[in-house]
């Protein structure tokens, strides 16, 4: 089934259909540019954010020693490389879709208008043609009555046995001679027509069939890149759809692996004192000669510091481990 | 491993340390309602689009019979539901995670609030009870000293003999009034210490550690219930990839499905007039007495269009077929 046999005479059809396709193609690179941004700026955004909050001082390093503080960076990082994997996308439906399609695109609109110049260019050919040959037929039918009248003439002076014979003759040589000018004529508009009838022939069985069949041919060419375009959509996101999935699995790890007794422990190990708790207050006999104390004295860490229960040891991780050491001695 | 019973006088980086935790809930609430954010505004932004896209008149409806112009628009219909599961995901992570931990947050806040106005209370007992206790041991302190400056007059006094027995005696009796007061004091300082230590005791061993543990769950519950909601925004999104997977592979199925040749034929099935290509133009012989045509008439198209190659024929549907019929006759 081709354009060039079945649709010889819908050169508009034609136009038309392709134009329509070379518009899809290019209504489709659009759409892929603006989904590429779309992506471009959802990756951006989720890049931002994870920087936003992933942003430590040394407060948050500190914190960080905590499961449950650590896997919210873990999470941060994961979905940092989850925004890389989605500018992917963008990288990659730009690469092999749009570039590409507009490439092609550009060579396409080039080739159609080309085989479209050729059938106008035909188109002229044949209608000058045919001028010629009606200026030509034209030129026959005239010298033909020329020819009839001036055998009538001729015919009209022998019959008149007035005229001369001179003049009769002189007559019938004239007619004669316009016949002759008509067959000529006659002759010349045989042969042009054949020739015309020989290229109109060739205009709608091998010049424009050829023609549109090249532009079908364009036209399937068009379809079947576009075709690959549409799968790349779909195949660009799907060949990261694994990564995503890691990406995902690494988040929920992050969340499984929290331990919330270690980070207990880890805040008493941190801050352990190894202090014992305070004795009893002890009993000041002044009966048996004891001096009152000025209360700054004395084992019991309540004493001087009348309204701090608890005290803040501001002790290095050295002097804690000896205190304990010490106490294990005993 | 308890708080309690091992950071018992580590009441400053307990109360930082829980406080650091609500923060970092509180840090994750606010990260997933951005996530949530940029979830949404990419879901409209592909929804949008699709939608502009899709926007169809007439011309697209007629041209999406041929099956590269029909695949775009089932693109852009999975590229829809592709936009309502990003959609879904926002959806479920502002119910799943937002409001559940934003509600768990007031809580735990209310709870941490009251456990730590509980240590204040205590330890303002205990400080209450102490200086009570400082100021019965003064006043015992005290009246000692003067039973003892009474005692030691009554003695000075009786080792004088220039004295009278009455006034020894009374000085005496004196004396020993103010040591009975002296003996009472010393034994309600001595019962208000016993009291004051069992308090003591009381508050570091069961009181302070009690409290401390309540923290220490309180701490251990948020810490779990954020690692679940860590769970949940990984969970989330891998719910729905199975669906984004469909609609990918909708995508590849629509650009696979695209047949060229069908499309071309398509055109033809719909644009063939079913009209013979133009004969032979037909010699005039104006010798065998044939007038000139006014070249309208005939049956080549060319003429009377002298520049119109290409029939514009305005046929029917059903026009068409009859004209098919007729030369299926022939």
């Amino acid at each position: 089934m081709d354009w060039g046999t079945n649709l010889w005479d819908q050169n508009d059809v034609i136009d038309k259909h392709t134009q329509a396709g070379l518009d899809l193609l290019e209504r489709y690179i659009k759409f892929v540019k603006e989904r590429t941004e779309i992506e471009q700026n959802y990756a951006k955004q989720l890049r931002n954010m994870t920087k936003r909050y992933s942003k430590r001082g040394s407060k948050e390093e500190q914190e960080c020693k905590f499961s449950n503080h650590a896997s919210f960076q873990e999470i941060l990082n994961e979905l940092g490389d989850y925004a890389g994997q989605r500018e992917l996308i963008a990288e990659n439906m730009t690469a092999n879709i749009s570039d590409k399609l507009t490439k092609y695109l550009q060579d396409l609109k080039q080739e159609r208008k080309t085989h479209l110049s050729d059938v106008k260019k035909a188109q002229q050919n044949l209608e000058s043609s045919f001028k010629h040959l009606e200026s030509i037929k034209k030129r026959f039918a005239k010298e033909w009555a020329e020819a009839d009248k001036a055998t009538q003439q001729a015919d009209k002076l022998e019959s008149d046995n007035n005229n001369s014979k001179i003049d009769v003759d002189k007559a019938k040589n004239h007619a004669l001679a316009r016949m002759r000018t008509a067959e000529e004529c006659r002759n010349s508009y045989a042969a042009e027509l054949q020739k015309y009838n020989k290229e109109q022939n060739h205009f709608y069985y091998t010049e424009i069939p050829q023609i549109f069949n090249k532009l079908q041919d364009m036209d399937e060419r068009r379809i079947r890149q576009l075709a690959e375009g549409y799968c790349q959509f779909s195949h660009i996101e799907k060949n990261v759809l694994p990564i995503i999935s890691k990406c995902l699995e690494g988040i929920a790890a992050a969340g499984t692996k929290i331990d919330e007794k270690k980070d207990s422990k880890l805040l008493i190990e941190q801050y352990k004192s190894g202090f014992e708790r305070p004795a009893d207050v002890e009993f000041e006999d002044y009966s048996q000669g004891v001096k009152p104390s000025n209360s700054e004295s004395g084992l019991n860490p309540l004493k001087g510091r009348k309204h701090k229960i608890f005290k803040k040891h501001k002790i290095t991780h050295a002097e804690k481990h000896m205190v304990l050491f010490m106490f294990s001695m005993i």
